[in-house]
Parts: structure tokens; sequence; C-alpha cells
């Protein structure tokens, strides 16, 4: 058999063709960023569980991003957020756009298992060749997206889908995050679910761009939509005035305007300098995160080694703070 | 004037009493442990804003805790978490139990202040010097618990409190936290509140040691409890079985029993190796967090340095991915 080097065109692509596609990050890209389904959701995969090779992936995927517009959707458990995303998904479709959804779902801390329930629905979605659906689990205890989040997003944005759904559950610190990992945010309430004071205790007042009471054929609508309203003229002022609609997800009630809403937000965003500068926090916060996170890899690898028993026993023990004996650490 | 080193004892102590306490951290945690309540206070100030001699004071302080017991009380917005917090506080001091509270509030990520109406009530034990109350803010956007808030709990711990209770308010990571924190968790929750999926689904049903259904003079309370003990029987095998009492906590009425099944489940934990064996676990884990917090910050001055400048640039402009940067910066 002859060397690599100097085989013919066709020897070469049979020989390529052997290498399975997930153990070449370039070809993997490349056909995922072609339109390959299946090549993306495993460079997802490989991205969210650290395989080998991810750096690569995330490496020659994420400069071919930056053009998909990407909708947060948020708010607590039982608000019916996956039937609203089912039903954006819908309407976007009817526009003809092709649509990529990241549904987080919060793992079992204990157990490990994400519970992925609500998302049967919107598979019915599946065989839609211009929708596609992700699962992830929220790994760790840092917040309700998963450090893969940002990565599986970049992917999706750069395999060409103009609209990118974020769909998380949770309330507090996820929304922070998915407004930040977001370029228009919805939050979605229900009648009842909280008076005013409440949506300020768990800071969404400000993160949201879009509130939706979903659910508004049940009793007490007209006064989540007046407590919202007064919270958010009682909030700082801000340029853009979040709307406050209403929605019945389940039969696809006033979800259209929802998404109008969305395009009157986009529109706001690019007439002033938002759209941009927003985008360059959000990698600017992304770099923080993932030194953040590479560096924490780092020290614990050090907590880990025998080196350092001695140090971590005297924690155990509470003899030693775990503060000074983290900068110790990490001075040695 | 006499040098310092040859002045008499009486004269050593006029001079020492010239430097303000907070400004001798072996001092002021000296008067902390002897029942100073300002010196705790300013200890506890000091630890939270991370000023000069938080590293001394949680040095000093932090072998000398170990002893009191951290009860965590925990749920959604609006479950009742303060009231109960109130009653547990009244029914420890009919017992001759002093009780230190920290309530850790969310920080909304805008404006950075935090909201902590709930807390007025609390204050109708400030002038019982068995108690002492301390609100926190959770800073960041790294879950439930600020960083301060292990810190401030080993300062309470070190001042002899025998009972400390943590509440903090939200879903999801929050509790998780709160489940490392405390030897006994509690989560409170409400008629109507959620079916057994969302408890699932928040991943609280295995952090929990106690369940309370609070606002138990409400319509559905039958429906709650019953939700919960199917989810329990259904969840993974545990040698605590977690019980779910009821409670008007506004009344007072079933506090006492919480009471009652929080010391049945120390004894619980005192008879096996369960409550040494969560102590070590927690200061292993308050090892790791704070080796990632360090690690972090001195990653995020470098990223700040003028030298990496152009990295961080090429990652706002979306033209180089912010996980390979992150190991560029670190590796430099």
């Amino acid at each position: 058999m002859y060397p690599a080097w100097c085989r013919g065109g066709s020897e070469r692509r049979r020989y390529a063709a052997r290498v399975p596609l997930s153990r070449d990050p370039d070809r993997l890209v490349a056909a995922a960023l072609a339109g390959d389904r299946r090549a993306l959701a495993r460079a997802i995969t490989i991205v969210e569980e650290g395989r080998a090779g991810a750096a690569a992936v995330l490496g020659a995927a994420y400069p071919r991003g930056g053009t998909a517009y990407r909708i947060g959707i948020t708010g607590a458990p039982g608000a019916g957020k996956s039937t609203l995303t089912d039903a954006l998904i819908t309407a976007l479709r009817a526009g003809g756009e092709a649509v990529a959804v990241l549904a987080v779902d919060p793992t079992s801390p204990f157990s490990g298992g994400a519970v992925l329930g609500d998302r049967v629905r919107m598979q019915d979605h599946a065989s839609d060749a211009g929708v596609y659906i992700r699962s992830m689990a929220s790994r760790g205890h840092l917040g309700g997206l998963s450090t893969a989040a940002p990565q599986a997003l970049a992917l999706l944005d750069a395999a060409g889908f103009p609209f990118v759904l974020i769909e998380t559950v949770g309330v507090g610190q996820d929304e922070v995050e998915i407004a930040n990992a977001a370029d228009t945010t919805i939050v979605v309430v229900t009648p009842g679910w909280g008076d005013g004071i409440q949506v300020a205790k768990a800071g969404i007042l400000e993160i949201s761009d879009l509130f939706v009471v979903n659910k508004a054929d049940r009793p007490g609508v007209d006064d989540a939509v007046a407590d919202l309203r007064a919270m958010l003229t009682m909030g700082a002022e801000r340029d853009w005035q979040p709307p406050v609609l209403t929605t019945v997800a389940i039969t696809g009630a006033g979800c259209n305007e929802v998404l109008d809403e969305v395009h009157r937000h986009r529109s706001f965003l690019e007439q002033g300098s938002g759209l941009e500068a927003g985008r360059r926090a959000r990698r600017r916060g992304e770099l923080h995160t993932a030194l953040a996170a590479a560096a924490g890899r780092r020290a614990a690898a050090l907590a880990a080694s025998p080196e350092q028993r001695a140090v971590v026993e005297q924690v155990e023990e509470g003899a030693l703070d775990p503060w000074s004996a983290a900068e110790r650490l990490l001075d040695s």
C-alpha cells in the first residue's frame, strides 16, 4: 500500500471515510454547518461531555456564529414555558424560519438525572427538518445553565439557525444567566403566581424584556397583569419598556403577538447599539465564566494531589479554615 | 514617651484601647466569642465585604466552631419561610436555647440591592440577648448562598450559639447549597405550590430532611401532603424517611412539632456517623468552593491586565471562542 501522501484523491476520500466523523473535529463541524443534523448532535455531545476534541470543535465553530437571534424563555416551574416554546416554534415555522431550541432542565443533584418530561410535546416537531431540539441537563451547582449551554448555543448559532430559543426552568439565578445568554428574554408567569414583591425579590424585573402571563383563561389574570405593570413603573428607568402580554399557550392564543413583540424588541436593539453591546458583554461574561471554571479545575486537581493531602485533612477536621487553605494551596 | 516594648501593663492596655477593635482581628474575634454582639456584627461585616483582616478573623474563629447545630429553612418565594423561622426562634427560646439566624436574600442583579422586607417581623426578637439575627444579600451569580454565607456561619458557630438557623429564598440550586451548609434541611411548601413532578424537577426531594406544608389553613393541604408522601416513596431509598408536617406559621400552629422532628433527625444523625460525615463533606465542599473562587479571582485579574487585552478583545469580537481563550490566558 502506498503511503497516505501519495494516494489519489478518491483514495484519500475513502481513507477519510474510515476515520469516524466524531474523531475528526474539523470534518464534524463542517458537516454540522452544512446542515447534517446528526453531525450537529454529535458535536454538541462532544462539547457537553467535555470529550477529546471539544476544544477543536468549539474553536472551529465559534467564529462562524453570531447571526442567530437568541430568545430566552424562563419562569417558575409549571408556568408553561415548554408549551409557550412549542407555540413559538409553530409561529416561527409559519413564517418560514428555521429554529433551534436548547431546553435546559435542572439536574437532580443526588441522582444526577434530569427530568425531561415536558419535552415530550416538543417532539411533535421532530420530523420537521427546519426545527432542531436539544435537551440538556444543567450540571453541577453553579446555576441554571450548565457550563456546556453557552457552548451548545455557539454551535447552534454557527449551524446557521436564524432563531435559537433557550428554555430553562427556575427562578432567580437561572433567569440572570438566561438573560445574559439571550438577545430577548421572555419571563413567563401565571395568574396568582406571586405578587409584585416576589417578582422584585427574585430580581427578574430588570432582566425581562417581555412578560407573558400564561394560562390567561384562569382567574386572576387581570390582577397579575396589573401587578406586573405597577412593578415595572416602580422599577429603574429603562429605554425599553417591557410589554406585558397574555397567552393561553396550550391553544396558541396570544402567541403570535408574543413573537411580534420579540421582533419589535429586536428592532429596538438594532436601531441603537444595544444588540452588539449586549453580545460583546455576553462574550466577555463567557470568558470570565470559562476562566473561573478552568482555574477551578486546575485548583481542584491541585487539592486532589497526594502532597496536599495534609492540608485537605486539616480542613475536613475543622482545624483549618477553607479560605486560608485555598490561598495556601494556590500559593504552593 | 517610652517605646512600646518598655511600657507597663496598664499603659499597654490603654494603647491597645486606642487601636479600633475592627483593626485588630484577634481582639475582635475574642470579643465576639465572649458574647460581644457588636464585635460579632463587625467581624461578619469584615468577612462579608472581604475587608483587610478578613482572613485573620476567619483563621482565628474557624477552629473554635463545630458545636452549633445548623438548621436550613428553604422553599419557593412566598412559602412563609421567614414566618416559620420566626416561630422556630420562639420555640427554641421557650426551651432556653440561644439562637442565631442568617437570612440570605437574593440580590437584584442589576440594582445590586437586596430586598429584605420579610425580615421586619423577626426584628421583634431584637431586644432578646439570646437571639442574634443577621441578614445578608446573596452576591454575584453563583447561587443562593453568597460566598460570605459559609464564612458568616463559621463565625456564628464559633460565637457559641447552640442553634443556627439559615434561611434562604429560592428553588433549585439554593436548596442544594443550603442542604450542604445545614445539618437538618427543612423545605417549606404551600398548598397548591406544585404537583409532585415539580418537586422532583427542582431536585429538592433528595435534599430535604423535613417537609413543612405551611399555610395549612388554606384549601388543598391534604393533597399537598399526599403528593409529597407519594413522591417520597417513589424516590431513592434513604435511611432517614423525611416526615411531612403541616403548620400555620403565622399563628405558630404545628411549629413545636417541627422542632421535635428536627431534634429527632439530629438524634438519628448522632446515633450513626451521619453528623460527622456530613460536616466533613461540608468542609471539603467549602474548600473546593474557596479554591474555585480564589483561582477565579486570580484568573480575572489576569484577564484584566493590559498585556492580555488583545486576547480579550478577540473574544469580545466573536473571533476567538472564550474557552480556548481561557486556557490560553491560564497557560501564559
